[in-house]
């Protein structure tokens, strides 16, 4: 069921401790697949030495399991609510990678600073804020997804053109058209809140890009206009600012 | 004698090297069989390339060798103070890796800022006090070990929910329920401690998490309601909070 | 055609993720011909391992595809703008190295605080003011190389002499005699740029080389009189200098 | 001629990149024969993956060239001068590595701010003063090793207790009674300065080590009374304090 998913989803996964993205088993990837309605996701707590494609487990909509021998990543839910509030996505990561955990427990964006930001991520990649205690009781992982989509909400973000977020307290969700493209999301995210903080620390100041540049490393690679890479592939990866 | 248990002390230690958390031969681990009442622990400055499992040497709880032709680390009399006092430890390592000793140089505990913390965590890793100039010439390494046990009786901690500590002015100690587990907990603590410091610098101010955040993330790994992994044997590694 | 500049310039541009100054495909490097007025240039968006030394791309000094099945670096209009300006250079490289786009992103020079520095610019790397709305818009890549251009003239500096400049927002551009020289510098004014926010971090003051010793340790690599290394080669690749 | 000490100094020239601490050829080692007056030391600006046993050029303590093909290392008069000035010493090493060279350029000694300085180093490794315009031009390199000396002198310091320092805008050069010891005491050096750096973010205030712990960290490796180790090599290795 859904082998070829599974193995994309596999190499997806293959691609975090080699991107320097994890520690020992703390990240997952998802991908899925939009007819059937189903995602398929890294089993939890394996280690990546010893993950083989058909460990993938299958999950549904609802966030049940469909089929799989082992249990889901246990942030199933937050992909799930992920999955269901932005419907043009493919892949979803989640890393505890350290520079972007470092801003989520200071609770702040990480800001575009710089072209490989805007390159990647249309303005600011948002923090969304700390879950209350009421939510955390209730329903963890669900909630840690609703408040990722209500920062969205709120800020009037494109969820396309700002591919990843921060929770706040907690770490770093990418997605994209693809596993794939996610993962490659959650790594410029990395690179970037790198970058930022040391910017900010040598500046102590506003070093934010002005719109006209964010438009023009953002369109120079995404959108019908682009124009970097071989065949602008970009074009069908990502929809233009909605706003 | 105790060659099993040898063998997996030898595991352990050459997992410092893998998790980049020696340099040179600063560091060593220990596990101990508590129905014989012994230990084992890597021989004083030998190179991680050229140690053999035939190499560690077996030591009682009075810190007496029992077996072994190399002298045992220097920190033995650490390693046997600590046995002592937590009964249900079955492991223990010391290291000096770069960011845990920069916050123990600095005296400081490693806050519990992000939910990386809080997995393994159940609050700050505490900084014990500096060594008195008479605790250090009467027993350096005994007392390193008492200063550890003293923070945690001092400030009620639960040396299982919390199996860490740093030493002022020294470094990091980390233990569990196995030899393998205790260099775990070291590598979480040495990851936490260099995304702390980055959140400290980028807010020079108080970002510690929410006792329910903790609650939910620890409990979450850990105790009879645990769902993270496959078959929960965290609720058996670890025992729930005390108070 | 240029078969063994392409070839040169296959091997630097594979030098950029050996030396650790690009993630995924964001660097490239160029190289010239002058008798011809051709340069050799990498495809736009081509992964490192996937890539070949008849991929690269030939281009004129108007910036035209003279030769490739593929479409060369976005960034082409910038090295062709410093090819026009700079006579003397033979190779050119752009990255997104962490710590230059840091100092790039702060909008600061990288300054001569150290002989690393001085044995390789004979001074600070500029940082070349923001492009503005209109820059943006016009040509953005040739106006990059126009601001570069720009800073040299304005600040009566030696391009020659310090064979690198930042972009402000964006990241640095290194240049060289040769491909592998320019390839050379710019993993330079990484390492001195990460040496520098430490030390800027350190005093918060001025830490500036005094010209005396900029002198020294610059001559001693370069210039008739070099003493340093085993034909005195480096007395051919760069100019004394001018001012 | 000095075969076996050429295939020791190559060793150890070796461990430099190893070790992390040279960049491209910034680095270089030697070693000398004290009964025959006699150093031998790396070629100058030859790439360490080139470089062969054979290549090591010998230099009497005048600083002259006695045999080799090769031009030696352009730092050589500075090796010379501290053979003549510290008698006890087999080994010195120069290199640019990164937190030394951050610590140099901020003209600030690197503090004995925790057990792994104290191990290695009896009390601040010193930033020897910036060279002035006279000495500069006068002889650069010898008066590089002069102002080693003379801080030494000045400070009263042991320098086989301290085997390391600081050149001011420059970078460091460590010793030791051979020249693998010489290495292994550069690498300490650097891993101190990265964790020093850290700790003074931390705290921005003293954070230096008592007196009665730098006695116990540093006599438990070194002197007659050592305890750390297989056979107490190290107290051959080192002279106890002089003062």
């Amino acid at each position: 069921m859904l082998e070829k998913l599974k193995q994309q989803v596999y190499e997806a996964n293959m691609q975090l401790p080699k991107l320097g993205l994890v520690t020992f088993t703390w990240g997952n990837v998802s991908g899925i697949d939009r007819d059937k309605g189903l995602f398929v996701i890294k089993p939890s707590g394996v280690d990546y030495e010893n993950l083989k494609p058909e460990d993938m487990v299958v999950v549904n909509l609802k966030g049940e399991v469909v089929e799989g021998k082992m249990n889901p990543s246990s942030d199933t839910p937050t992909h799930t609510v992920l999955y269901n509030a932005f419907p043009k996505i493919g892949g979803i990561v989640h890393t505890h990678s350290p520079w972007a955990v470092s801003f989520a427990a200071a609770k702040m964006d990480v800001p575009a600073f710089n072209t490989t930001a805007a390159d990647t991520f249309f303005g600011d990649v948002p923090a969304a804020d700390a879950l209350t205690k009421e939510e955390i009781e209730a329903d963890y992982e669900g909630n840690t997804g609703h408040a990722i989509v209500r920062t969205f909400k709120e800020r009037h973000l494109d969820y396309e053109a700002i591919p990843a977020a921060l929770v706040s307290q907690h770490g770093p969700f990418a997605w994209g058209p693809t596993p794939d493209k996610a993962v490659y999301n959650a790594k410029v995210l990395e690179v970037v809140a790198g970058e930022d903080y040391h910017t900010l620390q040598l500046t102590r100041s506003n070093s934010e890009l002005p719109q006209y540049l964010l438009d023009k490393h953002y369109y120079r690679k995404h959108g019908n206009n682009a124009y970097y890479g071989q065949n602008n592939a970009h074009s069908k990866d990502h929809a233009v600012r909605e706003n």
